[in-house]
């Protein structure tokens, strides 16, 4: 981890904590300790103190903290975290009023509290704040997460055929992952035929039969960073509603791409998308048009009809993922990676093999 | 799942209500969700009520719902879960002080609060206070699990060869779960050589060179049940010194499973493991002995020497697994799940091809 990025990040930070009325923060989240540290261990606290960064780990962490980290005092802990930490802000000057994550538990809060004798203020998304504007290398990791799961979900359909169940694709596109030293970004959804349309199905014994259509939605995390992508085909024919289908939910997720520029409102992408749905005869999907993505599949912001005031900003990466469901007949859904610009967008996620087609080509040799 | 079994559950939840002070219960935790109504999908609550229990839940769950669940209403929720909640209690007689489950975050009870009309007060483990004790078809399936996670090993290490990598004998494991409908309990740990000193090792690019030692930590979750499960054995020549380490390990996990039974104290478990070891030339282990062992793969209790109280109780599966570690040689860890029982224990993941020996028979063909 490059040692400017990692003080610009821990800058940020502070000048946040300064706006929550704090004089130093807990970081807790596993990601968030990642970000200002660069430490990939767990079990870790960042203590953001106004003139220093103190990882407080364990003797498990100690080794790789100290090939890890950058710009950090890294502290190996006998006791408690919450103990420990009393006794380094006990040390530190200027710390009267600490913050810690509210995205912590109600019972380690308690602990804290009970634990430090300076005084402990919840605040809301501080990291995260800082976060949800990516750099150029976030941007390049997150493309390559994308690529990375393109690769293995073409080695996984190269061996598809009739019989084969959804659970036995989604091992195999999540085993090939390993060949790239990434993991998944979140559970693999495999749906054939009519299972696409549960937005939330579970890989299961089912067995693909000849022109079947599937959906997959999946995502590599590579180096910390995740894709997350839904791609729609037929195994065999493809049949005029189907389609149809397609090419409807195609023109909205293009629709609201289009839309995409820095200062543009999240609610109005979020009805762009919906428009051209609304506007043909098929139902209108019930779940948000897109999501923040980055060290989380799910980060702000949240691309969706519910945030009036919300604008896009230079260098925030949202999915847009209409799509359209019809119990017991299909579900199709399309989803990619865009990157906010000053004049308009980047798609990340596209790649030739994996194109968005209104005509389908099966991806099958 | 079995009505009857559900009821009990429920009463038991309730009474743990009352004893903490709540006339009711909004169960939140995946597992507890589903300990309670059976349901295994996610962001939906269960709602504890004396008279009733309600799955508050979404359009993408209600099918799923209606087929899983016993002896709950299922409410398919338009709003946010909070103000949901807050129109059922506000129908409901008997309920002036809820309960919502202490590990929760600190942001979602700062929300609970706003939305609810009656008083909202934080509890501790009330539903993992009656799931700590197991049933003998939980028992089955955690069995079960452990039976599945060998099966899997044996198929990945059959492939075993020098040049492979540790991410790779780990992707395969995981691959060949869902051919049982299982997924990982965890991330799988596996350590080549040295590697084995570090006890959270991530899979790395290390390859496999003949006699290098191996620490494999792995676990299946089947049927929402977990298995955890360590062996280590040597790649070809076993040396006199590895044997030593090895026999060390194993003659300190029989001490402790020796001392299980119902009322034994858990400190004296942990004692029992690690007198072996501070006997021996090695180093006593850093981390405790051994965890409860369920839905989650960290449960109560802990064996651990912190808690001087805390007895061992007919119904809980614990693991046992001591370790000696050498930093820049080798690691050994032996790791079995354990039933304790009126009279002693039951061991509910030992296989004949995966047995503990303290002449290691390498399992390679």
């Amino acid at each position: 981890m490059n040692s400017v990025e990692i003080r610009r990040r821990v800058k940020e930070v502070r000048r946040h904590c300064r706006d929550a009325g704090v004089d130093g923060l807990i970081v807790m989240g596993v990601e968030n300790v990642r970000y200002v540290t660069g430490f990939t261990g767990h079990d870790s606290w960042a203590l953001v103190l106004p003139r220093s960064v103190v990882l407080l780990t364990d003797s498990r962490y100690t080794e790789q903290a100290q090939g890890e980290c950058v710009g950090c005092r890294i502290v190996q802990r006998k006791g408690g975290l919450s103990k420990e930490a009393d006794a380094i802000l006990a040390k530190t000057k200027g710390v009267s009023v600490v913050g810690v994550e509210d995205s912590c538990s109600v019972a380690l809060l308690k602990g804290i509290r009970k634990a430090l004798s300076v005084k402990v203020k919840p605040v809301s998304s501080v990291v995260e704040k800082v976060r949800v504007i990516k750099t150029a290398d976030e941007v390049k990791l997150i493309r390559r997460a994308g690529r990375i799961a393109f690769d293995a979900m073409e080695w996984a359909l190269e061996q598809l055929k009739p019989g084969m169940t959804e659970l036995e694709l989604a091992a195999l596109y999540e085993y090939r992952l390993s060949a790239y030293e990434a993991k998944v970004g979140f559970e693999t959804i495999v749906c054939f035929g009519a299972n696409g349309s549960r937005n939330h199905h579970q890989p299961s014994k089912k067995k693909l039969k000849k022109n079947d259509t599937i959906l997959l939605d999946f995502g590599a995390n590579y180096a910390g960073y995740t894709s997350d992508t839904t791609r729609c085909f037929a195994f065999g024919k493809v049949t005029p509603y189907f389609r149809k289908v397609y090419e409807t939910v195609a023109k909205s997720q293009k629709a609201a791409i289009e839309m995409i520029r820095a200062g543009v409102k999240l609610c109005d992408v979020d009805a762009a998308a919906r428009a051209v749905i609304e506007q043909s005869e098929f139902p209108v999907y019930g779940h948000g048009t897109g999501h923040g993505l980055g060290m989380e599949v799910h980060e702000a912001p949240s691309v969706s009809g519910l945030d009036k005031k919300g604008q896009l900003q230079v260098g925030q990466v949202v999915t847009i993922e209409p799509g359209i469901y019809l119990p017991s007949k299909l579900g199709v859904r399309l989803e990619d990676d865009v990157l906010v610009t000053e004049t308009g967008c980047e798609i990340v996620s596209r790649d030739k093999r994996f194109d968005i087609k209104t005509d389908i080509v099966p991806l099958l040799k």
